[in-house]
């Protein structure tokens, strides 16, 4: 039967909204009331409600979809009549039934039924449209109900106004369908009616759509929820994707019978005794759609396919040139320049800017102060702040994945600290030293980047990423939790306090002996009124603390962790508001968008209002180098023998191997096919640029800047889109993420300013920055599948979710693939506690191969479900799929054919006896 | 067609368990492997995970059933075959179909497949089975597959252990379903089989349940995946409660036909557009029941009857005589004696006790405190425990309602302090005023008992019981809250320290200016270390306090701030842990209920870890009257004028009318319906011995008793008992409480005892309570519908739930019905307040008569649904209903008959034809 559709399968059909009207009485006058609707699913006037039931799937009874058969094939069917108002279509479709079906003297009162006025559910209540009814008789009252025959005045743009109308496409068009019973007939008279121009007949609908379908079904009394349920069923049919377009295209009364019974193979029954018919299903997150259903899909195939598909993020090796990759990550990226700023101006990045704006800067300000300490001030905060700034934005402006963060990380820390006192040891400068090893890594990074050697990328699966992604997310979250524990150590608490005895407790600042002559020489000791004395002053001029409270501090600790812990769970519990029943939804998108920064604003309140002296938030406000000997640029010659020069070239290679890796493979996360990029990845032009700001930073002496894995992450999760739903009761879909590089380039221009924003920043307790980095460790382990499946380990098996490889996957291979991870895992956390940990990102390289070895372990199958392939291993995989793929169509073709042979059998002729006793007919 | 069933309906049939075996080869072998099973709901073995599937409501295509009907239509059909072995059977079915259908030679063939030998699913890998199998051939292995023709060995003893036996009804038999394809026929092979015996048939089954029903569909190749929907939907049908009992009582080949047919009526459709196939349904939380789908009742009946039901609790006004309800609430009471203690029993009991005990001590400290300000000390602590314990452990023993635990409550806290006042100013003996007026009282509620006033219960509907019970929540919450910003006062933070002048932080004891010679006369000034003394020493001594850190007690306030939102939240956090996936249901349960000690045994060691001086829990530990000057035993004559005596009935009444209220309401409230108590109620009973209790305790000195609102929710909630899922995947109904003595008196004892566990009890930080009592009112508030309905306010319509009220009465009516609920409640909160709070029970009938005149406000149906109706309109609106459910039934005889008449129009030759078009046969 589908030779009805592919006719003209080009032409797409409108969308159909339908609006089921039922016929009531309302004191002594009939009217239709409407008392269901369908966008995409259905939602229902609530019996004594007075409001829509939520969006809800159709459950219709089988025998509600034969009656609606029967009505079709015994009924009036005009197609592509020619109607402009109601009574004239009505005229014209009670002419059709006159010949002798009814008596003459029905046709009067069928008419009058059906031109009585209709009312349709708003939100107003509905005594005050009844009222309005009873002043102004047959005219137009504030509500949307519309007596036919009297003009249809202002309501039209009155229906303009209804918030509904943007739930429905603009090319929508409507299908009416109007059941009712009467006293006067005894047989029904049922009419399925499609216009030939789409046309608004008035306040026939309750949004200003133009009517094609019209289905009427009018009865003889008793049997009004048979009615009403055949109205259902029809309904329902005609917002199906399959059977409108049937209803468009349908020739004759047998065309659309044959839509109906094509609706019936593919119904979905669900057994009484499994099921309460009363229960509304919630419409699922994701229906098959139309053109699925057209084709045929196994499960297994199309699993399959979402198992095989991404990981290497759109790269392609097609060309071979020198600096092939790069050219085409320019081409890649040029068409999509303008988009990527003007698509930045959104609500939501002022939010997701502030976020990652406060985690750079705490993360500037923790780097610098390690620096400092490291190389004697060379690098210190100030330089933190002036590098991230300038690499940041350089990158945001020109690089290949604008949603990547840059940021000092710790192996670099590691390397300059060795470096520092390398030269130290050996009379080198370090300036100087670090300037050549910057420029031969620049180069390196370029000769990588003409060598097109971000292909590597490709070997990076799931497996390696999330291994990666899983411990850095550790990393920040131990970090975040040993700066807090260290609280308790920097403000010890008086655990042997008794309040009774606060008398005994205090803290002395003694002089020195005067003995001590040593000491005495220098300083006028009895010059100094000792009790008035800092704690700090007196150890600095010999003094000696003695009391029982020297060593604690109160109340900081314990304020520190209600910060710390506070900011860390009201950002947690904000991020699931949005999936609350509260508030309409935008605003609780808004809350959840914001709710970092509502949380950090909320403990900020607490701790002014608290006014204890919290460690803050502190930015160098004056614009000169950390270290006063030094200035802003760092020459090249002079200060080291010439085979330093070439020699900083071994170094380079380690700094460069280094940064290769971490950038990757922070790129591999962010590019990561769960995001739904759509402007694609640029692994050679990030590089390229690493690079470049690589030479720039050690001219200036400013460190080095590499992808920051989690703050990346970060970043991306606060720029993730959602459709807003179209249908009612669709789920809301993610859509991908706001791709553009004003974000990142408003974090870095802000980060650069931050010292002229020390006023402000001052008030944030650095506890409550530790929250937010709990959070950001936290959250960049959610979602990741790697986590899904540790979980499965305290799960009992009929628990556990229905995740696709659990369906494919026997458990315990899913298990054993989940313990390789961890003890991977578990290796690497150990590994970079040692001095290897400098050597860390190199160690992706040792996962990579891990999982190239998991080919031994692991089938194929089961690694395409739990892991991607790898490349050779994925083509092999691809041409067997497409050489079973032809087999398959081969054998569905015979199928087909078949079927349509045995098409004239008919074996079903008494279950459908059955079901004709209990018509309504 | 139910004549099948009405014949002998009185019979039950036993459950069906169905396994479904398919045809599959391994390696060079045939044999039946378990593809699904179903007790309720179908559990399928996942294509590659070796794992049975979730339960799940089983999905058929509509177009399986057809194909199911021509089968049972074409099939071999044999009823009542006297089988005892499967090859016997086997050789029967197979006779029967030889007449011509299908050539002999074929016979030999179908003998050989259908005896191959099955293999079950097991938890076990299979690998390691089919290891097992390789090595012992066709002997029995480990896991549960058997072969046939071989021995059954002790395949049954393993089947034995299988731990899913559990989950099969006692009395359950087995319908086997076996399909596959083969190569060597052309047309399908059908057979259905019924036993005159349920026989265990070897290995056939995975479970020992012996096996009534087969069903077998062999097939040409090429068509498995139809021949598996055809055997899914036999297997549904022999599920159903009504399929299967006409599988029991069918006759013939048409009675089963019919069964399909009435199958096919009842079914639940989705439309194929609006619903995802793939998606498995979770079973839903209720089904109906048969009995439910053998009548016929309208949501709309169900509902209103679920809507006026309950609310009294189960009293009946028919006799009247003296004392009759005492009289009936001990015949009721009296049955359940024994079970009253062995149903105490159970783990449950020992998290409850613990819980109610801490609440009680809390309660008794708290109050006891109070009373001893109040009274001089007349009762205190001490006295506040032992009439704890005396009047709780007599109550539990014997009350009515032994659920109930007895408490101080405020309202006679300011009696009590009114009348010691009262006592004081007018030279009046306050114990022994207080004997008389508790000997007034007792015998006031004695008459209350014998006139059977407690009936006034009745009136006391869901309005007034939720708004007393949402204060009484409201109270204690705040006054958790209000405690814990106590601590934040008693113990004041120095917001003005600064960590490094903690050298200027001191706290000294100055002694008293030499001057004031009138002290020095007294006291040896000088004798004293004055800088060793203790604060208040200090103050006694007459010294004064000079320094900048006197005022200030560190850390204290805010580690109790940690304890007790910790103790809170924890709390909350490992109730809802039950709802999680982790672990097996059983220990998360056990979490669940003793998730208030796990968090109070946290706090207690965090709290003893950090080894602050944070105020705890001090109960008395010598047994003496808190006042020095009086006896265990108050004395009713000698100190007051005669005429006290007489005049004590006056404050008595109003005493009495306190207790009457209190004591009504919080029964009214543990006897609500929603707790599905079963050994009813005894309000009398109850008054009775709190009349009793009043009298004991005023003789002994001790503070009077009533019914704890909150306290006792609590009681409740903390026994709650849930089903044990039976089928795999039905949902644990709440069955009711553990109705019993034991925790009760438990509790009470512990609380008599707690004197000598002082101890022990010193460990428990006063905020860790708080927290508990802060979960107590937050819990007692949650599963109230007025709180649901607070909620509605903030929700937008479309998100909110599906409360059956919502889809009954109109929303606006809610909010009405609400707001005027609130108002009531704030207006009672300002009374609380001020001196009233004394009369604050009496109150309540301030509400009842509140809700007696919305009867004019709202009408009876949305009173109904809102609310419970009061006694007299439930009557009439009850009459109306019958006389409507009589006119109804008559219509649907009417109908009944007419579709009867009706039976054989066929109209739906055509669907069947398109249907037959893609059948199997």
């Amino acid at each position: 039967m589908r030779y009805i559709l592919r006719e003209d399968d080009d032409v797409p059909t409108p969308t159909i909204f339908t609006e089921m009207d039922t016929l009531q009485r309302e004191g002594d006058e009939l009217e239709w009331k409407e008392s269901a609707r369908w966008v995409k699913f259905e939602e229902k006037v609530e019996e004594g409600g007075e409001r829509w039931s939520k969006p809800h799937v159709s459950t219709l009874s089988l025998h509600s979809l034969f009656e609606l058969r029967t009505c079709i094939q015994t009924g009036t069917v005009l197609l592509d009549l020619e109607g402009y108002s109601l009574p004239q279509i009505v005229e014209i479709v009670i002419k059709q039934i006159e010949e002798g079906m009814i008596s003459p003297d029905l046709r009067d009162k069928i008419n009058f039924v059906l031109l009585r006025k209709h009312r349709h559910q708003t939100k107003k209540p509905i005594h005050r449209s009844l009222a309005d009814m009873g002043k102004s008789g047959s005219s137009c009252s504030e509500y949307s109900f519309t007596f036919y025959q009297g003009s249809s005045c202002s309501s039209l743009s009155l229906q303009l106004r209804n918030k509904f109308m943007k739930k429905i496409p603009r090319d929508a068009e409507a299908s009416n369908v109007l059941v009712g019973e009467v006293d006067f007939l005894n047989k029904p008279f049922v009419a399925f009616v499609r216009l030939a121009q789409a046309t608004t007949l008035g306040g026939l609908t309750e949004v200003p759509v133009p009517t094609r379908f019209l289905f009427i079904l009018l009865g003889p009394q008793g049997k009004a929820k048979s009615y009403n349920e055949i109205g259902r069923a029809i309904a329902t049919l005609m917002v199906d994707d399959l059977f409108s377009d049937v209803a468009y295209k349908a020739r004759d009364r047998e065309d659309l019978i044959a839509g109906i019974d094509e609706f019936l193979d593919e119904v979905i029954v669900l057994p009484p005794g499994e099921w309460d018919p009363k229960i509304r299903i919630e419409p699922p997150k994701k229906v098959p759609s139309a053109e699925k259903r057209k084709s045929v899909f196994s499960l297994n195939e199309v699993g399959l396919m979402n198992g095989t598909a991404g990981g290497g993020g759109g790269l392609s090796e097609d060309e071979e040139i020198f600096c092939g990759g790069l050219y085409l990550d320019i081409k890649r990226k040029l068409p999509w320049l303008l988009s990527d700023f003007y698509e930045g101006f959104h609500i939501q990045s002022i939010s997701a800017v502030l976020f990652i704006y406060l985690g750079c800067i705490t993360n500037a300000i923790t780097f610098g102060g390690l620096l400092g300490d490291a190389t004697d001030n060379y690098q210190g905060v100030m330089e933190s702040f002036l590098g991230t700034a300038l690499a940041g934005t350089v990158f945001c402006l020109f690089g290949g994945q604008p949603l990547i963060i840059l940021s000092s990380t710790g192996p670099i820390l590691i390397f300059e600290k060795l470096l520092f006192e390398f030269s130290k040891n050996n009379g080198i400068d370090y300036m100087e030293l670090r300037l050549w090893i910057g420029i031969h890594s620049c180069l390196q990074c370029f000769i990588l980047v003409a060598s097109d050697a971000s292909y590597i990328i490709k070997y990076m699966t799931r497996f390696t990423e999330e291994g990666f992604s899983s411990l850095i997310s550790f990393i920040f979250i131990s970090d975040a939790i040993k700066k807090m524990v260290g609280s308790f150590k920097y403000y010890p608490i008086n655990t042997d306090f008794k309040p009774d005895y606060v008398t005994t407790f205090k803290c002395e600042c003694l002089a020195p002996d005067p003995s001590d002559s040593f000491r005495n020489m220098f300083l006028n000791v009895t010059a100094l009124d000792w009790s008035q004395l800092s704690k700090k002053e007196c150890l600095k001029y010999g003094g000696s603390l003695v009391g029982n409270s020297c060593k604690y501090v109160p109340d900081l600790a314990l304020v520190s962790f209600i910060l710390f812990f506070g900011t860390y769970s009201m950002t947690v519990s904000l991020k699931k508001f949005k999936f609350s029943r509260y508030f309409p939804t935008k605003l609780r998108k808004l809350i959840s968008d914001f709710s970092i920064f509502m949380s950090i604003m909320t403990f900020v309140g607490l701790d002014m209002l608290l006014g204890l002296k919290t460690p803050k938030l502190i930015v160098p406000t004056e614009f000169k180098p950390t270290r006063p000997g030094r200035g802003w640029l760092v020459m090249p010659f002079g200060k080291n023998p010439w085979w330093v020069y070439v020699a900083s070239f071994v170094p380079a290679l380690l700094v460069t191997i280094l940064i290769f890796m971490d950038q990757q493979i922070s790129a591999v996360i962010v590019n990561r096919k769960e995001n739904k990029l759509k402007k694609g990845c640029g692994y050679h032009l990030d590089l390229f640029w690493v690079g470049v700001l690589m030479a720039a930073c050690s001219f200036l002496g400013l460190p080095w800047y590499v992808a920051a894995t989690v703050i990346s992450i970060a970043h991306i999760d606060s720029l993730k889109m959602e459709s807003e739903s179209s249908a009612p009761g669709e789920q809301p879909q993610f859509l991908g993420v706001r791709e553009q590089r004003v974000t990142g380039i408003l974090v870095f221009v802000l980060t650069g300013v931050s010292i002229f924003l020390a006023p402000v920043l001052k008030f944030i307790p650095m506890p409550v920055l530790y929250g937010v980095f709990l959070y950001m460790g936290v959250a960049s382990l959610s979602g990741i599948q790697f986590w899904d499946r540790i979980k499965l380990f305290m799960m009992p098996s009929k628990h556990q979710p229905d995740f696709s490889f659990l369906r494919h996957v026997p458990l315990r291979r899913v298990h054993l693939f989940t313990l390789i991870q961890i003890m991977c895992l578990a290796v690497l956390w150990v590994l970079k506690s040692t001095f290897l940990a400098i050597i860390f990102p190199v160690m992706i390289l040792g996962l990579m191969v891990i999982r190239k070895m998991m080919d031994w372990v692991f089938s194929q199958h089961d690694l395409a479900w739990l892991d991607d392939l790898l490349p050779e291993k994925e083509k092999k995989k691809k041409d067997e799929d497409k050489k079973k793929g032809k087999e398959k169509d081969k054998d569905k073709d015979k199928e087909k054919k078949k079927s349509k042979a045995e098409y004239m059998e008919s074996q079903w002729g008494a279950y459908c006896q059955h079901a004709a006793a209990r018509s309504v007919f």
